[in-house]
């Protein structure tokens, strides 16, 4: 049977070399390890054709094999994510803060990585490569537990890693891959705190759930996204139209998309025929009120349910109200507190959306698709983190360290 | 029954006005419990006195009545600690950071209250008051649940706070106390994460582990402290002995005493004679390897369980090493990730041993007893973080805070 114990205790040993290692000897192994997934392509195809072959034999559905496919393109798309991850700024070791105390003692506030860091994910390959890659740049080990239907490709990727890391000098533990996939070893894992400090899921929403109710490990919740777009009185509607077109349909199946509209009655009549004219020519499924049916041939009813629902699909709901002060209101009440936005011409209607809505990102006139990564600058992202406790929205290299203090004296004790 | 979903609605109807309230505004209600407390002081002692009579009753340990007791002089304290708070600089608000973004976007990453914090802890009535005090100032509503034996104080002290509150027009539910002293009930709040942000157990190392192990709601583990002080072979005899000293035995109950000594061997018969007499006439027991037990006169040996021992005693174990490696090694497996300390005049040692352990303050020739949100010039503390999620070590007003993005733009859509 799989030794978690084991596992833990290895990640424990390669920390304290990787939290020493210098910035140019970690994106050394990084570009080992991408030319090594392209020398080694036919080994990626093969264990991933094993997958492919098990999830078509099992009736996996279309658009999870599409996910769970490597292709000579993806190879070397995983290749060229690790060589960009070479080119951002290491952050370990930056000074945050330093100061003096009146008793002499010189504090330093010094960004460090975590340690050990946990990925639980579903059977997407590409995530193997790139968490390895974010993890590494920043010092830490990591313990990655993804969907048993890509056990094969995962254990391909994790080894050809580990022997790149091996033959530049570095502890190939610095990536462990827990190829056992019974569910019981999953939930072990989730109470390994004495090893691993920090747990990221990566996936649906019932993931996500199960990972939060069941570890003992400090996680960070990331993902579901109820994404609100409010539609003010004093929207400009050359803006609104596009903007809630490109969140709703740009693409449908990501935590980033609109899920539902909110609309000021003042407006409704100017906005939602035209609106839902544009929804529908995308095939876009309408449940709204009262109101909104008035104005939309076609919407359905929405019910309660609809407005708590991430769709990731072609529908949207749709409500109405009678103030700027109902629209936070309903949308605090309903959104995942990833991102939300106010379509306005209004300064002040757009400081006080921005003031009371509790979400990680929150938009004045712009499409909700932009909460990523790399559209904020980031230059890589691990994922969205929903959750207030150490990181909020999308999180990047500084996202996967913490700190510490160092103080140093000549020999004061406390009076 | 105690309805802990009410509580919770209120809280989150109370954040939204709490977040946007100006600091003048919190520093005159802060300033108004304060007057309250003395003003009620009759009521105060007589809901304490209650406690205390039926603390003695059940029996309780002395050390534990007296944290439990009300004096004037403590009810002066709590007052004066609310009036230290109106001082500090209110972070909510505070741009960390803000850029542009090459399609025009402006990103805006600003500092805002987590919303609803809950705290669990021990039967301390000053903590009541305490914990209001910072959870207020940064915009925050607060759920308090403290132990049962100080349920008449916390009662009174929480009616005073939001009497005082609604005088000022403040809502009063910027503080609930969970009233209800039934076990399920304070486990129910711990999965109470549809209306609480954060979680934050005070006091022991049980009490802790109960909320780790139970709670869905993100939790900043506080407190407990194996501290160690490593004399290197280049350590200066005239630092080590009095600093040992000082963070043994200038208070024993408190997370940041020393509970464990290690000492290079090369030093050892030079240090360990004169300090085991020094710890000896502060009546401290020691327990010790081979070596420390040949070179102090009446060290008991050590079993492998005092290494992990958080004793909160006149007591401490000794173990001896050959070398900074083996210390470090021995430190970061028996450490609780508090504070540790290092005593040598070799700066490459000290540089070492600041990067290797992974503790959240590391020290240089100094006690570890600063560790504390006073000491490090906080101004407050709430607890001191032994986890690396969020914060580490002391945590002031600004840990309490988390960050939201605003992105503004003008009709931006993602390509």
């Amino acid at each position: 049977m799989y030794c978690l114990e084991e596992t833990g205790k290895r990640a424990m040993q390669a920390k304290y070399v990787l939290q020493t290692l210098a910035a140019d000897k970690k994106n050394a192994a990084l570009e080992a390890a991408a030319k090594a997934f392209l020398a080694r392509k036919r080994e990626l195809l093969a264990a991933n054709e094993k997958d492919l072959k098990n999830g078509e034999e099992n009736g996996m559905h279309p658009g999870l094999l599409d996910r769970l496919r490597l292709t000579e393109e993806r190879i070397r798309a995983m290749a060229e994510g690790l060589i960009e991850i070479t080119k951002l700024p290491d952050p370990i070791g930056e000074v945050l803060e330093q100061f003096d105390r009146p008793n002499g003692l010189h504090i330093t506030k010094v960004r460090v990585p975590f340690g050990v860091i946990g990925i639980i994910y579903e059977s997407r390959p590409n995530v193997t490569a790139d968490a390895f890659g974010l993890c590494f740049k920043t010092g830490n080990a990591v313990i990655l537990k993804g969907g048993k239907d890509a056990i094969h490709s995962n254990i391909a990727i994790s080894d050809i890693i580990r022997e790149a890391l091996e033959g530049e000098g570095v502890p190939k533990d610095a990536v462990q891959l827990i190829t056992d996939t019974d569910r019981q070893v999953t939930s072990d894992f989730m109470k390994l705190d004495r090893y691993v400090d920090v747990l990221i899921p990566r996936g649906g929403a019932g993931l996500i759930r199960a990972v939060v109710e069941n570890s003992t490990i400090p996680v960070i919740e990331t993902g579901t996204g109820n994404c609100h777009i409010y539609i003010d009185e004093e929207a400009d509607l050359a803006k609104a139209i596009p903007i809630v077109i490109n969140a709703k349909t740009q693409r449908i199946g990501v935590c980033n998309a609109c899920e539902s509209l909110v609309i000021h009655e003042k407006i409704a009549d100017k906005v939602l025929p035209a609106l839902g004219k544009a929804l529908r020519e995308k095939d876009v499924e309408m449940r709204g009120d009262e109101t909104a049916r008035t104005l939309i041939p076609g919407c359905l009813p929405a019910k309660e349910e609809d407005y708590g629902t991430e769709y990731l699909d072609y529908i949207v709901s749709i409500k109405t109200v009678a103030s700027l002060e109902e629209a936070a209101a309903h949308i605090n009440r309903y959104t995942t507190r990833h991102s939300d936005a106010i379509i306005t011409e209004n300064k002040e209607h757009a400081r006080i959306f921005l003031q009371e809505i509790d979400s990680a990102c929150v938009y004045v006139n712009a499409s909700t698709r932009f909460t990523d990564g790399f559209e904020f600058g980031f230059g890589a992202e691990i994922g969205i983190s929903t959750q207030k406790l150490h990181a909020r929205g999308p999180m990047g290299l500084k996202e996967l360290t913490t700190y510490k203090y160092t103080i140093v004296g000549d020999g004061q004790i406390r009076p």
